[in-house]
């Protein structure tokens, strides 16, 4: 239970009103999947609580819950790659957003420091699979970036 | 822990390997998100335990974990709108998984008979938020489709 947004009603309101009532799970979340909002590409996933789809919401800029750290996390505040949102999709049954940005600094997405962290496409072969880096080099160096 | 993937090893290996090791949470699930194979447009998001992960990649149609009916979903076997997979992609935490497809049938993915499960765009005027349906109308009628 959230006391920021409505709570959600029937089958019907859920998936064909026009009223925002996101379902957050057990531990309060949201999925959010993160997309460029120029070529579509995805970029990253996350989670968020209430409160960070609230400041999204209002600001206009990505906020997500990190579940590693149980803080609110503005993405970019460290690396300078915040993610301006252009855009807010919900999904059917409102327990997943998608978030179409535009992504400020070296314009990368993942700590990695890569554009985004989908980087590495799986490649079956015989039965066997395997990872192929596909996604191009880094745009920033994590260990300066990060450095404490 | 699951008998058909590598079990995952130390953050580098994670990270910037070339070996395929799932990082399925407590209930054994990762995430998939589904993306349009040509225009890159966000379809829907599912959970894969290891077996539809598996099943996915070896037949290269799209198998997720219907965590509401407790079984494996080969999605579109009911709606004729399978998911033909082109390429699938992990993320840096291999804990989420993007497929890239192509819809056959009706080419719908949501159960509403849409293109898309994210149809709706969350508009924010004046610190109130709304739901606004911007992505079409649905391709097959959910009543028809899904009678039993």
């Amino acid at each position: 239970m959230n006391d920021i947004f409505d709570q959600p009603g029937d089958k019907l309101a859920l998936e064909d009103g026009d009223t925002l009532t996101p379902r957050f799970d057990s531990d309060g979340l949201i999925t959010a999947v993160v997309c460029d909002a120029k070529s579509g590409d995805i970029l990253m996933l996350a989670h968020m609580n209430a409160t960070a789809l609230k400041a999204t919401l209002d600001e206009g800029v990505a906020h997500f819950w990190s579940r590693s750290r149980q803080e609110l996390w503005k993405k970019g505040a460290t690396s300078g790659n915040m993610q301006i949102v252009r855009e807010v999709k919900i999904d059917c049954d409102q327990d997943a957003v998608c978030l179409l940005v535009d992504v400020e600094g070296a314009s990368a997405t993942c700590h990695t420091g890569r554009r985004s962290c989908f980087y590495r496409t799986i490649e079956t072969k015989g039965g066997k699979h395997s990872l192929i880096k596909t996604g191009g080099k880094p745009l920033f160096d994590p260990e300066v970036v990060y450095e404490k």
